[in-house]
Parts: structure tokens; sequence; C-alpha cells
């Protein structure tokens, strides 16, 4: 792995590690003024950095029931063009509910746009969404 | 809306309108050679447009039953940097099914990362998502 590839992935797991424990701040901090952001818990995009805190404040005082969170990062890969660096993974997430052996928790398509800025390398826009989500009416293709 | 953003979403707009009578050239037109992917159908991120061109053909073959297709883009924005530009936009699909009046078929995040290569716009990242899938069992939030 290339260092600008290490820098990046070191970036996105340090904020992992912090979400997956109900501590949105890593993200927060690497978060540009302009960032947009979608996941599937949202209406439509979300836009702005006031915004996202706005939307993450509830984690703070909501106290999740799982216990030993950790993740794999399946195939992190870096495609830069410039100043840009886009980082694209699937992640699994696992964790123990009360009283019940771990299990794995969900499954992620992730997006993370990153731009340097002003030296440092920012989130400026983020995509989270469900592999494979079972839903009850399903669409046959993207956009049809 | 300025001269960037307006050719940008011109380009889309012109695959989009391919894409929902069948078609899916106007996008693999549009393909970097290094393209990335991510849709709700996948169990993991596509990568490469030779990939994609497999993924795609059989589109070429099914007929969809849905007649009189059309699509709503809401909200499309513009993230400039450089020769990047980052396209983000909501979705809605609506068409007629067979002896029914037009209904809405599915509501979409949409990330469309556009880059200048050899001086033409071209897609070097998607990632199709629902909006608010009703599934079976649904995480929390996104990573945990």
């Amino acid at each position: 792995m290339d260092t600008l590839s290490a820098e990046i992935i070191g970036l996105e797991r340090s904020a992992l590690d912090r979400w997956i424990t109900g501590d949105p701040q890593g993200y927060l901090n690497l978060y540009a003024p302009e960032v947009t952001y979608f996941d599937p818990f949202q209406e439509k995009r979300v836009d702005g950095l006031e915004t996202m805190k706005t939307l993450f404040a509830p984690m703070k005082d909501n106290k999740s029931p799982i216990t030993e969170p950790r993740y794999e990062m399946i195939s992190p890969k870096i495609q830069r063009h410039g100043d840009i660096a886009l980082l694209t993974f699937n992640l699994i997430n696992y964790g123990k509910l009360p009283n019940q052996p771990e299990t794995m928790l969900a499954r992620w398509n992730s997006t993370e746009f990153y731009g340097r800025i002003d030296g440092q390398w920012k989130i400026i826009h983020s995509h989270w969404s469900f592999i494979k989500p079972e839903i009850k009416q399903a669409p046959k293709q993207p956009g049809a």
C-alpha cells in the first residue's frame, strides 16, 4: 500500500474506531464545512457541517445495547486525482447484544470523498448504504 | 446555475433518460476505465469498466414491464475541486405497470464522481442507494 492510501485509510479507521463505540466526534472532526452526506435513514441529502452536528448529537446521549463492537473493512481502495482522494470500501459490523453471542449487525457500501484543504485531509462527501437490503418492494435496477 | 453545473447535470440527465428506457449505454459511455460502483443489488463494490459492461449486459435483453417512465432529479449539487466535480442528488422514479395508473417506483440517493480526463467529463465513481428502505432488520446507525 502506498503512503497516501495508508494515511487516508488510517484517518477513516480512527473515525470508525470511535463511531462504533457511539462517539461521532471522530467523523465530525474530519468533515469539511461543505460536507454533503447520505445514509439510509435520511429523507434526503444532508448538507453542511452544522447540520451534521445536529444529526449526530443524539448519539452522544443514546447508550447502545451493543458490546464488544468491531468491524471488518473490506477491500479499501483509493482513487487519487490531485488533491482529492476517493476512498471506497465495504464494511461489516459485528457486536454482542445482551446475553447473545457475537452476531453480524450490518453490511455497508461506503464512499468517502476526501480533499486536501489547508494541508489537511477532510471529508467533503460521504455516502453510506446497505449491501443488498431485504426490502418489501424492491425495484429491479438503479434509477428505474 | 453556473456553466459547469449545467454541463455535468446535462450529462447525467442524458444518461438517465436512456437508462429509464432500459438502455445502459449512456452510463457505459460516461464511465472511466477505472470506475468503481455501488448499488443495492451487489454483494460488494464493482471495479472497472469491463465489469460494469458485464453487469449491465442483461438489461439489453430484459424488457421492462414499465411504460411511460420518468424521473424527478431533486436538489442536484456540484462540489468542484480542480478537475473533479462531485454531483449529488436525490431521484424519484415514476412509471406505469400494466393496467395501473402511474406510481412511484423508487427513491434514490445518488453520488456521481466526475473527473475531467483528456478533456472529457467521465464518471470515476458511482454510488446508488435507496432512501429509507423498509428492511426487515435495520441497524440503528451507519457503521454500528
